[in-house]
Formats: structure tokens, C-alpha cells, sequence
């Protein structure tokens, strides 16, 4: 039979990241693919007891739960975010299954068919995954390594009059950057002159190299929570698997999301949301991410100075001061779709840059992960992938 | 700031379900007014089991999963579909969290705006919000105890072209009825005659009182797989907190609901699939869902000795065969949504009929819930309700 779908589904992509994740799970590949972080470095201990506190505590805790996600875990999110100066109220935020449903879910309230999102060129490929489903329209803006430029941020706002600015402006996927704290101020003012909605996903932020380097966040700068709805996770910091992250941002949006949600899946795993809240009770996990990211830094290092040993005229990358990512500039000539083939037969991936661009890609980009390989890994397969780079290079030139 | 959202959120609403879970949750009042299981049944000890099992079975476990689900759970799934003669393979299949998200990421991929779903009227509430907010249009069928009328539905097939036939035929909500074999093959026929694919909702199924006399799933009747899409979930039987269910369907329909779960939530909580996994090799669960049953068959019983007691002209109900609800007909000139605001000073909630229906509601319906209080609670609430009833009807007569 001939199925009649919705138009949308023209919109789907069987994404690099699904395909991404099928090379990792192949046993003789070193990946650099993935946005994944160790599980050898995962609270195992910690989470076993929170579950089981969790399970324990009462079979309410078992039942069906409420939709904006428990008080006591929106109360543990608001003390936290109060230590990055964004004050917000346990009304204000909605406890979501990861940042990716509040990207979904923030879309659903907002988008109709050809409304205009404005982003960083590259950005957050399942970020646009979304957007597109919504037949939005998003428009790269003009950026360097600070943030966005004002000249074309501005032009672009009076010209295509978006419904959102797109950000991830701290330690961002793909790029490793982190945008200048006069950049999103900048931002901020263009927002509330222009009236536009900002949404921070900061999936990334705990994962910082030098704490006292790090800018304010956007939402932190946004004090009247007016402009900005803000997103994190804890699939970084404590587990994956658990799927718990949040939204925080205008009551009234907020309360439109969690319609939305209402909808979507009722609510989020709550025997998590409840292990999480015993997690952050009894756990130094503060402690734990600083330990985690002296772990990643140190790795990051070690790919950091495989990329330097590379000769190769042309060859450029930003150096992570925080997050999880590489992003690397081959020669202009080169072509990393290509190149990704050869790797993989070399034993080595990476994640081309392709993906990730909403105008023109260049399609000598790519993406490094240097938080879910060991020391060891990250020698033997950036060695691989220094050969196959070098071997592509001569080939055409 | 005056946000612009999308057309969308117009069909929200801030929903009777919402609210009702708000009158659960005040301690004084005897609610028959949720769907929820009763909390005290829960296998607790195995839940305990199978995730402390799940956590310490390996870090992997705890690591971003892949989007259709664990095929170790997938595997389970497609055996237990078999006892009920539904033959799928596991690539058909995908976990989701709860059937809720199986019903909204088929929405996502069938439904354009002005669509037309064709379902049973009164019927799944939360479907019809899911529904509303993909801005299609929902068209009632004539139906009887044994379920649609094939006239009526033929006529509007034929008029209306509907992109999806939505129906809950075994134990339905909120009228708790059982559609007889013969309408659903009627309903096969009239799918295949006229290319209408059809969603199956079957949250109740396993909750049978008779297990001898339901009749086959639709999906079982649909052979080769290519008209039905059936869904349903572990949320009534093992815990609602994990937020387990899952979609089987034609693997083209499935496929792309991969590709919209991707961007929608990446993947359901894995610890609680895991989990799953676990309990599913080590727990009874057959057993466990025939304990409870004969505990809720019990307080169907007291429910139904209470509502035969009330002496008035007009009153009507049938009698659940499963599942978890009791569906009243209140004398004509009676008002269920005037009569909640008296049954809640009075201690007790049910759910008035209204906002379950497509068509023009009538007036005079009521849900009640009899799985989640205990018999005694079902004596006392059911004497609180069967006096305010009457004395409701007194003053309307």
C-alpha cells in the first residue's frame, strides 16, 4: 500500500548522527565521532544508590507524575542555575527528556511553516534536524570567533524578521567555541530592541577548562527573563541514559511547552527525575565534573598535540576552552566526505562538517571528539587519521 | 514582551486531565477521576531488581542508546505480541516513552493541518489534544456497544477521505467497552477496501477480566502488516514511571517515526528499558498482571453493586469486560460537569463526559475510575457520589 504522510516528513533527514552512532558500535574503529562522554567516568556507584533510593522511597514514586517535571528536582535546577546568576523561579522551568525535547518541544510553541530562525553557520545538527520538521526557514548570521557580527545580525533582523535567535554560545557544537561576554551583550540588546526570542542551549557549560574564563551566560544577562529560554542537560555531567534535562525561561512560554508536553509524552521518566533529586542530595557531583573535565582536558591536550605535529599548510583549529569538541580546518582543496571513507578503512572516524551548515558547507571541515577515547586511543587513532589525512592531501595535490 | 507563537497553540488546552490530577492530589478527596494504577499493586521488589540489574550490568548501559529502542526489549516485545497472534518482526517495532509518544510521533509523520482522523465518539481524550495540535480535523463515527456502525463509517470514508481511523476496541476509554470481532473485521475490510491505515490504542488489553472472551487485536487481524499501527504500554501493567510503551506498524510508517523521535527526544530513557529487559527474564509478569486484575475485577465489582443500588429513572452504564473505567449515563436532564463542583465538596471526583467527545458532548456522562482506590474507599466515595447525585437530581426535577 502507498502511505499519504504529512509533508513534513520531506523534511527528515536519516541523519549522520544515527550513522555516526552505527560506526561507533563497529568493535576496530577508534571513534572520534560521537558527541559522547566516557562511560568509564560515569557515577556508577552514585547512580545505583539514587535509583534505589528512588524505587524505595514510596510507590508514589512509581506513579504517573506531573508534567512540568517534581518540585524538588525544579528546585534543585533553580539553585544550581542561581550559581550562573540566572534567577528563576521553580515555575519558570519545566524538567524535559534532554535538551533535545526542549529544542522540540520550545519549537512547537513557537514555529509555523516559514517562520525565519537565525544561527551560527556551522551549528548544532540535530538543533536544525528540528527546525527543519517545523519547515522553518533558518538563516545563517556572519561570525567569528567571538560570536556573532553586529553589522550582520542586525541587517538580518530588520530584513527577514525572525521568531528566534539560535544559540550555542558557550563551548559550542561543532565549533569549541565560546563567545565573548561584549558579543552577547550585543545579542541581548539587539533582542530586546528588535524584540526577538533567544534560545541558549548550553549543553556544554559545566564542562569548562578555565571556570574563571567562562562569560556570563545569556540568561544570566537576560534579569527580567524576558528574552532569553535557556536549555541544559545532565547527559553530560551524570548519565545519558537517564535523559533528564531542562527549560527554563518566560512563564508564559514555559507554561505553552508544558502543554505541549502534556501532549507529547505526559511526562518525564519520573523514577529518574526522583534519582536524580537523591543524586543531587547526597552526591558531590560538583566534585565529580571537576574531576571529569581535568580528564577531558588532559585528552584534549593529547589531540591537541597530534593536530600540532600535522605539516600541513592550511591546516587550522580553535583550541576547546571548554566542552568536547575539535573543529578542523583542512586545506581549502580537501574534501572530508570523502576523506571519511578512507579513515574508517584505516580504522578512525570523525564527523565531516557538512551537517552542520545551514548556507554553503565547506567541505573541508571536521569534527573531533576528544572526551570518549583514552589516552591511548586518542595517540593510535590520530596517528591514523594524520596518515590518511596526509595520504588524501598529496593525492590532490 | 508580547511573544508570537505558532497557529498551533490555539488547539492547546489546558487540559481536564491536568486538572484532575491536581483533585487526585488533595488528600480529603476520594477520586475516581484519574486512570491511574493502583500504586499499592506495584511489583516494587522486582522493579528494584531489575534497574539495580540494569545500572551495574555495565557502563554501556547507562550511554546514549539508539533511537528505535533496545533490540533486546524489541525482541521481548515481538514475543509477547505473538500470544496475541500479532506476528511482527523486531525492525517493526519501536520503544517509545509511553504510548502518549507513540500516538503523537505518528501524528507527526501522518498529519498535515485539515487532515481528517476518523474515531469513535466519546473517545481517548489525550489523543483528541494530540490531534488538535497537528490542526487536523476529527470526525465522529456512529457507534454502538460492539463499536463503529459500518454505514456510517463507510459514508464517511467515502465523503471525507481520512487519513487514519483512530480506535481503543478492547476495554476502551473512557467508555470501557469491547468491540465485537465481527466490527473489527468489518473495520479491516473497510481499511484495505479504501487504503485507511488505522491506529490501534491498547493501553488495557492485558487488564481482562474474561481472557476468554477477547476477541483478536485488529493488528492480529491485519496479516501482512499493512493497514494497522498498534500501540500500547507497560505504564498499566508493570510501573507508569518508566514511561515505557511502544509502536508496531508497517516498517515504512515505523522508519520514519524513527527519524521524528530522533529530533523529538533521541531515544527513550534507557536505564528504565534495560530495566525492563531485566524484569521481563526475570519477573512473572503474566502472573503479576493476573494478580492485579482479580484485585481490580473485585473493585469493579463493589463499583458496579454501588451504582445498581442508586434508584433512578434513566441511569445507565455497561459493564467493563477489563480495563480500568466505568462509563455513566446520568438521566438526561442532568449536568456532570455542574455536578463535579457539589461531588468534590462533598469528597469525592469523577471525571465529567464533556470534554471526551468530538461531537456535541452529552451532558449527562461521567468517567469513573474503579483500579486506583481500595474497597473500601470505592464504599465510601461511591456513597458521597450516589448522594450528591441524587440530590442533584431532585433539584433538577
Amino acid at each position: 500500500m502507498k502511505y499519504g504522510f504529512s509533508d513534513r516528513v520531506r523534511y527528515f533527514d536519516s541523519s549522520a548522527v544515527r550513522d555516526i552512532l552505527k560506526v561507533v558500535n563497529q568493535g576496530n574503529v577508534i571513534s572520534f565521532a560521537g558527541g559522547l562522554p566516557d562511560e568509564d567516568l560515569f557515577p556508577v556507584e552514585a547512580v545505583k544508590d539514587a535509583f534505589q533510593k528512588a524505587i524505595t522511597s514510596g510507590n508514589k514514586a512509581l506513579q504517573y507524575a506531573e508534567t512540568e517535571g517534581l518540585e524538588a528536582l525544579r528546585m534543585h535546577l533553580v539553585e544550581r542555575m542561581k550559581r550562573k546568576s540566572i534567577y528563576r523561579n521553580p515555575e519558570d522551568v519545566l524538567v524535559t527528556s534532554g535538551s533535545q525535547q526542549a529544542i522540540d518541544l520550545f519549537s512547537r510553541v513557537m514555529f509555523n511553516p516559514g517562520d525565519v530562525i537565525l544561527t551560527e553557520d556551522p551549528t548544532y545538527l540535530a538543533a536544525l534536524q528540528v527546525f527543519a520538521s517545523y519547515e522553518t526557514k533558518v538563516v545563517a548570521v556572519d561570525s567569528d570567533q567571538d560570536g556573532m557580527l553586529k553589522e550582520d545580525l542586525e541587517e538580518k533582523i530588520k530584513l527577514l524578521k525572525p521568531k528566534c535567535i539560535y544559540v550555542v554560545p558557550t563551548y559550542s557544537n561543532p565549533e569549541g567555541k565560546v563567545w565573548s561576554l561584549e558579543r552577547r551583550k550585543m545579542l541581548l540588546e539587539l533582542a530586546e530592541k528588535y524584540h526577538v526570542v533567544v534560545m541558549e542551549d548550553d549543553p556544554y557549560g559545566d564542562i569548562q577548562f578555565d571556570p574563571e574564563a567562562a562569560p556570563s551566560s545569556l540568561a544570566a544577562l537576560d534579569e527580567a527573563n524576558q528574552y532569553v529560554v535557556y536549555t541544559s542537560t545532565f547527559s553530560k555531567t551524570v548519565v545519558p541514559a537517564m535523559r533528564i534535562g531542562w527549560i527554563v525561561g518566560p512563564n508564559q512560554i514555559i507554561r505553552l511547552i508544558a502543554q505541549a508536553k502534556q501532549a507529547a509524552d505526559l511526562h518525564t521518566n519520573s523514577i529518574s527525575q526522583h534519582a536524580l533529586v537523591h543524586l543531587l542530595n547526597d552526591f558531590d557531583l560538583d566534585q565529580h565534573v571537576r574531576n571529569i573535565t581535568s580528564v577531558y582536558y588532559e585528552r584534549m591536550k593529547i589531540m591537541k598535540k597530534a593536530l600540532d605535529e600535522i605539516e600541513l599548510e592550511g591546516l587550522t583549529y580553535l583550541e576547546p576552552k571548554g566542552g568536547m569538541f575539535f573543529w578542523v580546518n583542512l586545506p581549502k582543496e580537501m574534501n572530508t566526505t570523502d576523506l571519511l571513507k578512507a579513515a574508517v578503512d584505516q580504522g578512525v572516524a570523525f564527523v565531516p562538517g557538512k551537517p552542520f551548515y545551514v548556507g554553503e558547507a565547506e567541505g573541508n571541515t571536521l569534527r573531533l571528539n576528544f572526551t570518549n577515547s583514552t589516552p591511548d586511543k586518542i595517540e593510535t587513532g590520530m596517528k591514523r587519521l594524520v596518515h590518511v589525512i596526509q595520504e588524501a592531501y598529496l593525492q590532490v595535490n
